[in-house]
Order: structure tokens, then C-alpha cells, then sequence
């Protein structure tokens, strides 16, 4: 079995029947709909389901069928940025299915919502057709207000669709990316100092691992201080690795790691890998996992 | 959903007829068959399967049927000791179902053939009634051919069926237990006694590691050793654990860990715990792996 996971960010927070229209029409497509997180002030909600490729593609269809419906972004103000209804829609391998597959999807949803709505869809991060539009913020740049104007350069003609903007929808972004791992380690001290130049030494954006983003922040009631981390590419960036450094930049300090963890859910490979690492498991696979075969 | 697997013992290693008999009762009772290994000179075939507790007590059932319909022990050799047709069936946890679950599995399965078959059943290891009755060698001591004076002893009473042996059939041991699993370290050294002695310090029989079975082998084409184990519960003696003790008492003789290996299966958590170790995760559950939350 093959499992793919979507979390279309679309531009309602506020109104709960359009809310549950946009859940219902996943759940309809007999898409496992695992979260929904809707945000007032941004006006904006995250919904996540997984399934089988067949029923997340029906199951995003069936979204952009719902949302473009009832949103009009002419009427919609908001403080998280963005260019559509449904603004953002990545496809995330989870098990039996590779990152190619979710470019694949993502491209086919694209087409198709482009085609039925008339909708300019531009592809991003592994989906990309160009460097120049792997990062959601340079593409989103401008939001709905600046999309007619943009679509006009011909460095921003959309991958699909029309190169005007959908009156009511605006565009939208499809594309595919590795599962995001939210990961703290804490330190058995209140020095914050130590806390940011841990986080300095493994975060990207200063010289770091290229697929974590770090900050040291204070647990003040606990009298302790955390390197908290995105970790957004478990496989080429490991957590074991991340681990091992924050915990040697730690003691070159004084400090000692007093735990760390796992905000939400996390890939089970990514922990096998991480115990196939400790345990120096050279020849380990993962049809080894007695779960996977059962469901092989 | 909860899954248990399944892996009965029956006494026919040679007849195909009989061993696809047994296999397709399995199936048709809608579990899933995993693996079926005959041996013919042990003249016995070792299926297992699995699925939900209704379902794998429909398999199970649906096997005694199809064994004692086809099997007489009055006809039957071979290398492997046996006291039964169906000879010996544990039931093991593996997801969302606990040791509990197997234990009351085992005792229904036991209590529904002694009564359909006429046949008597010993329930070993975690289902046992008694520690004497805990070891399948124990329980097995005499085989088919002293059964009907073994079920003659007071302390022999069978815990199902009557307390005479099934003419063709003997008697059948069913119980619970944990997964094994089997793990091998691998040496950089040659030095068989360094492999011999770790083996020692781990091992339960000679005052190592309650769940651990070990032993030193040479991997004389590789020119280097192996503490090879068997891990009978992984829960109360972890792979990390062994592992650890394994590399410190290799260091003590100046002796480095090359690597390590799980032969066939393991169990999920049993990597997902040992990376909890490592990265001293302290609030990890197993509710935070993805693909639980998909199954749950």
C-alpha cells in the first residue's frame, strides 16, 4: 500500500460552514482526514488527510471544488500572506511512495484544477519547474492584490492555466516536499546564550545543516533553555545527526542534554533510521519492519 | 486497529497436499499468510500469519481442521521432537494488542478445539496456568509416543480436553509470547574467545540479560566474529541495552563493534523505543509515529 499525505492551506478561518464544506469534501472522497486547524486572525485553514494517491487526488479535487465555491478573496483580509483560496497544497510520501510520485501528483492535480477552474496554478519546492520558484515566499510575493500585475511578467507566467488571475480564486501553488519534523533538544541550563549559539551552529540560514532551521528559546517556567528545530528533510538531514552535534556544541559549553522531542507526528523512518544508526545496522531495510511487511 | 500474529507448528514437513491444505484453511479464513517454511527433514512446517484477533482466531481454528483431518501422528517421523499434529501454536502481540489479548486468545483457541477435537491442550509460556507448564521443552518431554502415560500424571492434567491423548492427533501446546527477535553483533577481531566470553556476559543462562539467548560463532570467510542472540522480549531487555553492553564489554578487550544485524523481522517499536533512547526523546509515545495516526 502506498500512502500520501496533502495539507492544502486554503483562506477561510472564520466561517465554520465553509470550513465544513472544504472537511466534508475530503472526507467524501474517502480521504483520511487527519487534522483540521483553522486560525481567525489569519484567516486561513490547514487541513491534512492522507490515503492512497488515487483517493488524495480526488481528495484535493474535491477541495478545490468546495473552496473555490464559497471563497471569494476579493472580500478576504487576513494577517498570514496569500495568493488563492486554496493558497497552498503540498503532497508529502509518506510510506510506499517516492518523492517523484508526489512531483507526479502534483503536477496532475495542477492540470486538472487549472483546466476545470480557468485557475493559474504555479508548481514549487520538489515540484519546481525552475530554482526560481522552489520557495513559497518568492512566488506568493505580491499576494492576490499583486497577482494580476505578476502574471504579466514573463518570468511568472503560471505552469498551468491562464497567465490572468481566477476573479474570485486568484492562483495557486501545488508542489511536494519531505514530511516537516518539529524537534527540540533541551539543555540542562537557563543560559539562553548557549541555547542561540547552538542554534546558530546547525541552522542553514548561518552555516549549518541545510534542512534544519533552528532558535534557542527559554523555557522560563522550567528554568531551562531549548534549541528549537524545523528539521525539514529528515532523510539528507537526520535527526540522529542533528542530535549528535547540538549535544557536542552543548558539552564544548559545560552543558549536558536533559531530553529532547518530538512536537506531533513523526515518519517512522525516521526513527528506524535513527536506531539503525545507533546500533550500527549497516545492511538494514525497512521491509525488515515486521508492520511494513504486513501491509506490503 | 490491532494486529496478532499467529505461527503454528504442525507435524507434516513432506506431503505438499497437506502442507497447501493447511496454508489455503488460512487464507480462506481471511488472514494473512506471511510465510510457510517445511522441512522435511524435521517433517514439520512452520506457517505463520496474521491479522485481527477475530480473524486470526478464525485461521487458527480453521488449521486444526484442516491438520487433524490429514495428519496421524501414529505414521509420522521425523528429526524435530513433537507431541501433536498441530504441535505447538503461540499467539503474539504485535500492534494494538497487548500480551493480555494473546493470553485470552490462546485460552479461547484452546478451549474450542479441546471441545470440537476431543483433544488435549497445555496453554505454555505467557498463557501458562503454572511455571512448571511455562517451557514448551517441558511440556513436550516424552512426545507422542509417551503422551498417553505423561496425561496419567496428576501433574499433567492437560489445562483443555480430556486427559487421554487423541488417537491420531496426541495433544496440541498453544500459548502467548513476545516477538523474537534475532540479532547478531559482528567483531573486528578474529578472536573467537572475546566473541565466546561477551556471549557469556549477556545471556540469561550464565547470568547476563533476563530475555537475551547468545552465542560466539566465526565467520570464518570473513575472517572476524559474531555474538549471535536470540531477544525474547524486547520490551524488558532492549536491543539498545544489549547493544550497549555488547560494544563495552568488546572494548574491554580492545575489540571495536563492526556492525550489527536483525535477521528477518523486527517489531516497529522495537527501533522506534531504541531511537527514543539515543536521542533521549523521554515523552515519546508511539501515538506521535505518523503512520500509527494513519492506522489508529
Amino acid at each position: 500500500m502506498s500512502v500520501i499525505e496533502c495539507i492544502p492551506n486554503v483562506s477561510e478561518g472564520r466561517r465554520p460552514d465553509v470550513i465544513e464544506a472544504c472537511a466534508e469534501a475530503i472526507r467524501q472522497a474517502h480521504a483520511r482526514l487527519l487534522d483540521v486547524k483553522a486560525d481567525e486572525s489569519h484567516n486561513r485553514t490547514v487541513f491534512t488527510f492522507a490515503g492512497a494517491p488515487d483517493v488524495v487526488r480526488a481528495g484535493a479535487l474535491a477541495l478545490f471544488d468546495a473552496a473555490l465555491a464559497r471563497i471569494d478573496l476579493r472580500q478576504h483580509s487576513g494577517e498570514h500572506p496569500r495568493i488563492g483560496a486554496v493558497d497552498v497544497t503540498p503532497f508529502v510520501p509518506i510510506e510506499g511512495a517516492t518523492m517523484a510520485d508526489c512531483v507526479a501528483l502534483a503536477r496532475d492535480v495542477a492540470a486538472e484544477v487549472s483546466k476545470k477552474h480557468q485557475l493559474p496554478v504555479f508548481l514549487y519546492e520538489e515540484a519546481a519547474t525552475s530554482p526560481s520558484r522552489r520557495n513559497l515566499e518568492d512566488i506568493r510575493r505580491g499576494e492576490f492584490e499583486g497577482l494580476e500585475a505578476k502574471l504579466k511578467q514573463p518570468d511568472w507566467k503560471p505552469d498551468f492555466g491562464p497567465a490572468a488571475p481566477h476573479a474570485s480564486a486568484g492562483a495557486s501553488v501545488i508542489g511536494a516536499r519531505m514530511p516537516l519534523i518539529a524537534y527540540n533538544i533541551n539543555l540542562a541550563t537557563d543560559r539562553l546564550d548557549v541555547a542561540k549559539k547552538i542554534a546558530a551552529a546547525v541552522r542553514q540560514s548561518s552555516g549549518g545543516f541545510r534542512y534544519v532551521k533552528a532558535m534557542g528559546v527559554e523555557l522560563a517556567d522550567r528554568g531551562i533553555v531549548q534549541v528549537s528545530m524545523n528539521l525539514t528533510n529528515f532523510e539528507k538531514t537526520p535527526i540522529f545527526r542533528v542530535f549528535e552535534v547540538v549535544k557536542r556544541e552543548a558539552a564544548r559549553y559545560g552543558v549536558a542534554v536533559l531530553e529532547s522531542e518530538i512536537i506531533g507526528l513523526v515518519p517512522a523512518a525516521a526513527l528506524t533510521t535513527s536506531a539503525a544508526w545507533y546500533l550500527q545496522m549497516d545492511g538494514f531495510s525497512d521491509a525488515q519492519v515486521l508492520e511494513n511487511k504486513l501491509r506490503g
